[in-house]
């Protein structure tokens, strides 16, 4: 494959939010898509609402191999058994890729195991919602979010371009490329450490009767404390070495802040707000 | 004094976003209203623009005493000082009240060395924008937020009233009382320690390379750390023990959670997100 095509068929393994997004968007846009789901229920929804052309619960080579694209939208450890267990049902020639939010611990793993006649290309979709599941599935979530392949040596640049395309189509607004290391130095400190502090904050104390006083600061802090628990713990741990390092970063900063503040430092408190003001004006929309 | 009439005289001292905006507000809803500014310029805006009916950088007795209430928006520690050198300006029998967005070490400062034919109820309207000065003044931002009057002992029922009127006549959502010990305990928590994080968050790295992948979680966490280094330095000094026992708390669960990662300990993860998940869902709008 060099390019993708109308009439190629796409199947999407996993249809929580984001994959079940990810039918709805490919289907509108005119491709024939397939779905797969462990919970037949999830199928079923997929078929009535029109977002799949077909779908199923068993993984057998007769179906699998009728797609010339796949996109696995399962939790990583599920994605890495999956390849393990199924790959051999994959048509020759076809292109792997997946919406994986950790890249290094997962993009060598599969390639390193997978049939030569087929070839994984990584990305990841930095759109999501704090709810999960079929029925919030959402295809403004990707309108001006990135979207990030992450090729190894080991690929082809067809392989990269059309990974971009798949992400144009899906009406991305920014697409680029990375490493998947420095994807998970990316992802450990914009995302990661955003929810571990959120988490942290909520956990702090029961702040229930505070709701009334609450403004925007504290909420806009909180937002992402509402997490799935075990889809986090899972991304967590698979970026473990990355996450502790910015972990650490952000305690040490933290640090500093509070002891200005003991010691009654105004100098390194005002010169720390300056610096923070500084960095933040490039962050504004 | 026992309620606010329409014919009362409303000074406000300080013209800065928020001094401008109760100006422009009361303004509007038909109260004479006097200005204090430290800047021939600003008192020029302010009646240029007809926020406020007279305007003076210079306090006299002559200007001070025409008015029944009297309103600081000054950074606390010049609030102090401007009570000691000028109260003996104020009308007898005034209403003094504020915006200081702490409380415990201005409200008894100011209620022990003033007159005793003059009165301070304090209030803190949450209430505020990343922007200052007159030029950002905004009445919009009282709509629907809180404003937290903190009386003492030595306050009467008739000047807790006329505050929270005040509020109400203000555009103010939520009107509420609180001694100033439980407010400063609240401040520090959701909005001191809040701000810290932010600034800490942006000190980690210059992270400006990264602003291509930067998704709404680190936005909303960051969004505060555009911030006015001089008033908050003097907002957290004027809060330090309450704010510290707030930090040493977040500091404690982050340390707890980064060590479950480090340690594998998935259990203690999964039950920190459940918390934070159950927690976070009482502070949805």
């Amino acid at each position: 494959m060099s390019a993708i095509k109308q009439d190629n068929k796409i199947l999407i393994v996993g249809l929580g939010m984001i994959g079940a997004s990810y039918a709805q968007k490919l289907h509108e846009s005119g491709f024939y898509v397939g779905g797969i789901s462990a919970r037949e229920s999830t199928v079923a929804k997929a078929l009535e609402s029109g977002i799949i052309d077909c779908g199923t619960t068993d993984v057998t080579k007769e179906f699998v191999s009728n797609f010339d694209i796949v996109v696995f939208a399962l939790y990583p450890k599920l994605f890495i058994e999956w390849v393990k267990q199924y790959q051999h049902c994959f048509k020759a020639g076809a292109l792997i890729t997946d919406v994986t939010g950790v890249k290094g611990s997962v993009v060598y793993a599969i390639q390193q195991m997978l049939r030569s006649d087929v070839e994984f290309i990584a990305a990841h979709p930095m759109a999501g919602r704090e709810l999960s599941g079929i029925d919030n599935r959402c295809t403004k979530v990707f309108e001006g979010a990135n979207y990030i392949v992450t090729p190894t040596k080991t690929n082809t640049q067809d392989a990269i371009d059309i990974a971009c395309e798949l992400g144009r189509i899906l009406g991305f607004g920014h697409i680029s490329t990375l490493s998947p290391e420095d994807h998970d130095e990316m992802i450990a400190f914009l995302s990661q450490l955003t929810h571990c502090i959120a988490v942290a904050l909520m956990c702090c104390k029961d702040s229930t009767h505070l709701v009334d006083y609450t403004g925007d600061s504290f909420r806009d802090l909180t937002r992402i404390a509402n997490i799935n628990e075990n889809m986090w713990t899972e991304l967590f741990m698979m970026n473990r070495n990355q996450l502790l390092r910015q972990m650490d970063l952000f305690q040490d900063e933290f640090a500093r802040l509070r002891d200005a503040l003991a010691h009654g430092d105004e100098a390194t408190m005002k010169e720390m707000m300056k610096t923070s003001t500084e960095r933040r004006k490039y962050f504004n929309k």
